[in-house]
């Protein structure tokens, strides 16, 4: 009889099969199940050497009998109804205290359902990030539920998980959906980011006529500072990249319609929900929703001209764009936080920030040198508000006026910079102590009676104006 | 025995007691019901000549027993559990083709469950809008619910409705939840509507350190213009108020520290979930959220300074405040058309958009005169896109520009105008055919494998540059 595998997994779709020889590589047994029995066989093929650390099963009897006893066993299938039949696929075959993790993209109320309903077996939502290369070479990980639960796994994913200065890029978050809230705030910031940098690319090229590969140094160059990231590094990898059919830049042939599979939107609607400010990504979920509208948008430009019109070259400076990015990065990243806290929070989640901040410095989209930053003023700063902590603090204060500057000769040359935009109207009312919502407030009393407060009488409310009555 | 009456309402607060006083005045003999008997008997009282039209009722079974037959009962009682609990009370009560009215500010959702689960009786939902003095004026009213349903009750509705120019401002504007969607909607427009304003106010007294008596004449003047609305009206009101305990301006002494009720954040909600762009009333229900954090925002600007800087006198015009605000209303309202035309299409509604913005002419807060010129509009619009109408695209060809300098000088001086902010970028964007989303789809590919379409092979989809694989 075969060494029974330690771990088990389900669906050897590309994250699954990915995932699947990262966990063999790192000498764990395993033991593999695809619903399509051909996808299986042709996974064993690919995985050359490592075939024989994985077991191979044609049914699910055949996987689950494969596994050491407590069963530990993660899920890759689609989200949504697919999980719960597997799960229920599953129990009538599994015992008290095994283990279902699911290394979907679900969402987290589904998950916070699954480990409330899993007993007498136990449920985790783990949250992947990395994409397909990410899952070969060390994914970031974001596990939620029991504790008991994430103690049977955090040997295998700590070996699995990318490492950063030899901390393994996985933690268990908090229970229930708490690690797949985690990954869908995580996307959420990307998409800030990403439409950031697409706004940058925007002033290059059509503020300052800069062809692709002009800008690539750029980026390259912003790559060994402060915004030293992931997506500022392929981002110059992009911008030098030719298309070998015609030989013109990439970015150059390739069409302005940005997809997106949800979990912007999501987090937005999540962030609504509970009453937090995430205007950043907002403004790029509006910002991939418009660029789909490529019919309208040419009506559009037809009918009114065309929008962007040059800068003076000498108007933006390298070094103004850096500092807007660097500031618009830090405000995106504060909004992403704090809404963390706030479901940590309402769900009683007590969600370790800081612990998130250091397991996104490897191995996931958004990975940077600012998140290492991050890491320690979250470790610092008592009431978790990031744009206080001292060293954030310093960039805002030295870069919100290239920021502005940049939005300013934007907004005024027709350039749409809306995250950025989005991002430095946040910060102008955060640091407006007499804001103008005493407007607002008095509309409000004079056509609904809602009342107000006043600043001479603080402790007095539901006060109206000599307009009443 | 009493003439019977021709229609109920149940729930005496402020809504309820106005609009049943509107009914009776218009001629109509009346019952009405309250949980707690006292306030129908106080009810009773106020209404002098009035209460000889009004039947009051002790117990619900006098009160159905008050109404002719088919029966057709208004509810004004808080949205929600309460909505259903009255309706089952009163379910036992009624017989086939009875009509229930919910005039509350319920869920849309709940509204289409409460429709389809009606049977044997019938059930509508009514937006009412206008505040307690539209339900006793003539408020604007939004139904949605079955045809045979609103042919019931058409004729009380339309001799209570708000007049314009002779037609009332209530109507049928499809099945379901559509009457309380539309009501939902027009919230999150006023949002949008009222912030652009607070916005405009920070540019008069921080911008230009105007005192609260300098801008009165300003918004007086606006409202014989475009602006004509009956938000810029009372907004010149407003700042014209002094306080009779102080003497110091209304405007002054009233707390920067806005409520809501929730409606503008459904509102943003909904239009993620349907993917439209609505960035004015995020923008909005943004600024309100930040306004209630005091504490955040005095530490901020101790710590930043204060944000907003003086702008030279003259840099800003009355005229260019004017033009911005005409750009921005008539975005952040084609927004919300845009979004109430998704919803039509979405839940198969047929919604006539061109009636909403005719009932919206008269009795609602967001009344005004441009909302006749978008009733004319939409009903020539074929695709229904209110920038592309003639009249609108011509106010934007001539006000974006304002709105642009007007937002840029903003930006540049640390005042904040998210709404007009959001509204700009949203036109910048829908006006540039050659965006910038083509970054983001390299990088979704380089890091995703997501895929890309070309410019020049527009039949191909699901293409990927030299950097995968």
């Amino acid at each position: 009889m075969a060494e029974q595998a330690e771990i088990g997994l389900i669906g050897l779709g590309t994250m699954g099969r990915n995932l699947a020889l990262n966990i063999a590589e790192k000498g764990h047994p395993l033991a593999v199940f695809n619903r399509t029995v051909a996808r299986t066989e042709e996974f064993m093929g690919e995985a050359g050497a490592l075939a024989r650390r994985i077991t191979p099963a044609e049914t699910l009897e055949d996987f689950v009998v494969a596994l050491q006893s407590p069963r530990r066993i993660i899920l890759l299938v689609p989200a949504g109804q697919p999980v719960d039949d597997q799960i229920e696929a599953l129990k009538p075959l599994l015992d008290a205290g095994d283990l279902i993790i699911d290394g979907g993209n679900s969402d987290w109320r589904d998950t916070n359902r699954r480990v409330a309903d899993a007993a007498p077996i136990l449920h985790m939502g783990l949250g992947v990030s990395g994409g397909a290369k990410g899952a070969r070479e060390g994914p970031s990980m974001m596990a939620g539920g029991p504790d008991a639960a994430y103690a049977m796994v955090a040997p295998v994913l700590e070996s699995i998980a990318a490492d950063f200065d030899g901390v393994p890029c996985v933690a268990h978050l908090g229970p229930g959906g708490a690690g797949h809230y985690i990954k869908m705030v995580h996307n959420g910031i990307e998409y800030a980011d990403m439409q950031m940098i697409a706004e940058v690319y925007g002033l290059l090229r059509d503020g300052l006529g800069m062809a692709a590969h002009e800008m690539a140094p750029i980026f390259a160059r912003w790559n060994e500072g402060v915004l030293q990231s992931y997506l500022i590094e392929i981002t110059a990898k992009i911008a030098a990249t030719a298309d070998p059919d015609t030989g013109q830049p990439m970015l150059d042939v390739i069409a302005d319609r940005a997809g997106q599979k949800g979990t912007g939107r999501w987090t937005v609607m999540d962030a609504q929900e509970r009453g937090a400010p995430l205007p950043a990504v907002e403004a790029a979920v509006m910002a991939r929703v418009l660029s789909s509208r490529y019919e309208d948008r040419a009506s559009a430009e037809a009918l009114f001209g065309a929008g962007p019109t040059s800068l003076p070259r000498d108007a933006l400076t390298e070094t103004m764009m850096e500092g807007a990015l660097i500031a618009g990065k830090v405000l995106a990243y504060a909004q992403g936080f704090e809404l963390m806290a706030a479901a940590s929070d309402g769900e009683d989640w007590a969600i370790p920030l800081p612990r998130v901040a250091e397991i996104w410095r490897a191995g996931c989209i958004i990975r940077s040198a600012m998140l290492d930053d991050m890491a320690s003023a979250l470790a610092e700063a008592s009431d978790r508000a990031l744009i206080m902590a001292p060293h954030f603090a310093g960039l805002l204060a030295r870069h919100h006026g290239a920021l502005r500057q940049t939005v300013s000769l934007a907004t005024a040359h027709g350039i749409a910079v809306p995250a950025l935009s989005s991002a430095l109207n946040f910060f102008d009312m955060m640091r407006t102590v007499r804001g103008t919502a005493n407007m607002l407030q008095a509309q409000r009393d004079f056509f609904g009676q809602h009342g107000f407060e006043r600043l001479d009488r603080p402790d007095e409310s539901g006060l109206h104006g000599p307009w009443a009555g």
